[in-house]
């Protein structure tokens, strides 16, 4: 078994492990109380602080342990929010933000508030100029991921962070899937974690707010943790969370190189390996573990099922995964293509192995799906004789639409149009990904009696 | 060591870590990924929600889980208010809830609804009329606690609930103090539970929602736990909580039995041993493992460092702990006397032996404080010839303003009248208890150039 799921969540590092147990015995009682089980988790919890403080590059007053980074976020931009209530109701993310922000930004549109949403390049990286635009007078936040959970795209903080703090707003970073591998860039005034991601048990957040950024707690809050995070503390996992922060951070150089190079490895193989990939997210500035490619005519789920079959757990953001109809909103903002994503992302001590093993057994999992559905051949279709060709995939669902299109474009003339006929959300983001990958124009599209009508010109 | 705080944490139960180190390997992976590993992880988490619901007395589908006591009542009373948003916006609690459902209260009156607080009889017990009365029509809730966390005092839930149910207001219950021992009373629409009150580890909390109560989730949201608590679940510590529950309920009909003989021994030993104390709380409605009583003249962090350093672990609700100067909510509900407050409440598995022991240690603590604050003599004073008696206590803090009364009042003839001006909070509430406890009439308080001043008639 191979678990390439690592953005998702990373099996239990042994620190954590051996300081959760430790504590279960030392840690278990009411840190708030003066009688000695008290002051003994009382001090377990204060150097946890310590030592996360210190991981994030933060003072420790500035640290509070939430319940999971996606809570961590939650109160980190209603905070920030209500604590800028008076400059304004104007939030600004990126569009590849992780769920808990877009919920967050969503949560308070609903309330009457502004969000604007930053597009991001074809790599999923923003850019400080786009930050820079979107930023105005009753700006009272705006957030940033460090980098993108989907493809692995890392961000340019430090550039929009000094966007951001010419205008003095305050930053909010999502540091979840970077903070494993090292302190995010200076800059950020809230900032956000989550132990699961490096090796922590589940259950840990972190939320750090500086000194000077006014914030104001969104709900019932009491007296633990600064007033900003309400209920008894996790102690054990705490200190568990902090430990193995330690311990990833003093692998995390070597570990990087390391994975970089297997990463490396499935971003120029794959394309060879399997016909019709497109390799997304940026090659250089990226997450040393994370690698995503999206396969045309194949429908996402099914090559999970092949690969999960074949001993590889791997995650993808196409649509029909994890009882979802839409594709992942972050291949979406990036105009690429959504059918058949795959997103490996491998854990810490991934042996060299799994990954050559992971190469052989992809190919033969995608042509599998691919013929089960009935796809045309690689690059299919010579020259052709049909015109104003009208493909009907009403009621089918990704990838299908693709396939049919692929399947008669053979048939059509250079300069030919076709008419692709689909209700499927994600036909919007694959029919134009597919001429882009074969060169062909995207005419736009049309409305439709039902779904909408995507315009495609043969242009070769 | 003994550990007497129970009603605050309990010592993780063996079954809890056995689960933990279980589910450790087993139950990391996310529970919403459709691999194995995260398909292992849903079996673990469904079987929990499972057993805690069979615990709870409720639909599997019923009950999610939280990460703490305090939150699953936030979002309880938060949800249960929202979702009944258009019949008002008026919260019915008992006087004496945990600081969770007061917390939650106050957030609700800063936000322009309003809130009754059901006073309680001097036991601690509300009464379902009191609850009658409180209810209006524009009710959106009503909270009331299966069982006091302070004085052990068991709610009339039953009652309460009928009330509430005839009037079509739903009865949130935060059971926190009681699911140990058994399921809550039928009647309840939403209920709360915290996971290490029972031997479970921290980090979990019980949130149930019977079918049919209108709820709307408060904050922002994702596709977890029914849409009703948003971020990554804490799985192994929600195998160890669902594990441990089952566990301590096999065992609970015995342990009651068992406590509630050492809690009775403390309830009627501690008068005799010790004088000028009051047991507070119902002598016959209680929880098993809980007593609570007050010695006169005593500061209750004084006597709790002395008990620490004869090796009891124990909780006050006297001003003056845990860094807070207004004495227990509960207490000044009730009407009795605070000063000197101690709550024992044993965890189960207590030896009798750990019991007797407190009992021979305590009257040694109460004296050691009571001689190091100059306190009179036990039922000190005789007829005496002062009049008009003036005793000034400014500035000075719980339990000294009752001490210096009562060194004075052997002087007060009878029918005379002492005047005691004090700024301290906790003054309000013990110098009536005082007067209780010894047979005098309290003549009520009358503003002063500082603080108040409290008058105090000899009648023996």
């Amino acid at each position: 078994m191979s678990y390439f799921d690592a953005a998702s969540a990373v099996p239990l590092h042994p620190v954590a492990r051996q300081a959760l147990l430790a504590s279960l015995d030392e840690g278990w009682a009411d840190p708030a109380r003066l009688y000695r089980e008290g002051r003994r988790a009382r001090l377990l919890l204060d150097a946890a602080r310590e030592a996360a403080a210190e991981a994030v590059g933060c003072r420790a007053d500035e640290l509070v342990f939430t319940a999971s980074g996606t809570q961590a976020v939650h109160l980190g931009v209603a905070g920030a929010l209500a604590g800028r209530r008076r400059t304004g109701r104007h939030l600004v993310v990126s569009a590849v933000e992780h769920s808990s922000v877009l919920h967050s930004a969503q949560r308070l549109e609903d309330g009457g508030g502004t969000v604007t949403r930053v597009p991001v390049l074809r790599t999923g990286a923003v850019t400080a100029a786009a930050y820079g635009e979107a930023l105005r007078e009753d700006t009272a936040l705006a957030c940033l991921q460090s980098a993108n959970h989907e493809v692995g795209t890392v961000q340019p903080v430090a550039e929009v962070a000094g966007v951001c703090g010419a205008a003095g707003v305050p930053l909010l970073v999502d540091a979840a899937q970077s903070l494993a591998w090292g302190p995010v860039e200076d800059g950020w005034s809230v900032l956000t974690g989550s132990a699961h991601k490096w090796g922590g048990p589940s259950g840990v957040g972190l939320l750090a707010v500086r000194k000077g950024v006014r914030f104001a707690p969104p709900g019932p809050v009491d007296e633990r943790e600064s007033g900003r995070v309400a209920g008894f503390e996790n102690l054990p996992a705490i200190v568990a969370a902090a430990a193995s922060l330690r311990a990833v951070r003093a692998e995390a150089a070597g570990e990087a190189l390391r994975l970089r190079e297997l990463t490396e490895r499935i971003r120029a193989r794959v394309p060879v390996l399997v016909p019709d990939v497109e390799v997304v997210g940026d090659p250089e500035r990226r997450l040393p573990g994370v690698v995503t490619f999206s396969c045309l005519y194949v429908d996402g789920e099914s090559l999970l099922h092949e690969l999960d079959r074949a001993g590889f757990s791997v995650s993808s953001g196409s649509s029909c995964t994890s009882g979802t109809l839409t594709p992942s909103h972050v291949l979406k903002a990036m105009g690429v293509l959504s059918e058949g994503n795959v997103r490996v992302s491998l854990p810490p001590g991934t042996p060299e192995a799994e990954v050559e093993r992971f190469l052989e057994v992809l190919p033969g999992a995608v042509a599998g799906v691919r013929e089960k559905l009935g796809a045309p051949p690689s690059a299919a279709g010579g020259p052709g004789s049909g015109e104003g060709v009208v493909v009907d995939a009403l009621g089918k669902r990704c990838p299908v639409p693709v396939i049919e299109l692929a399947k008669v474009f053979g048939d059509v003339p250079v300069g030919g149009l076709v008419r692709v006929l689909s209700d499927d959300e994600a036909a919007r983001l694959d029919i134009p990904a597919w001429c882009e990958m074969r060169g062909q124009e995207y005419a736009g599209e049309e409305p439709a009696d039902q779904g909408a009508a995507y315009l495609v010109r043969r242009l070769s």
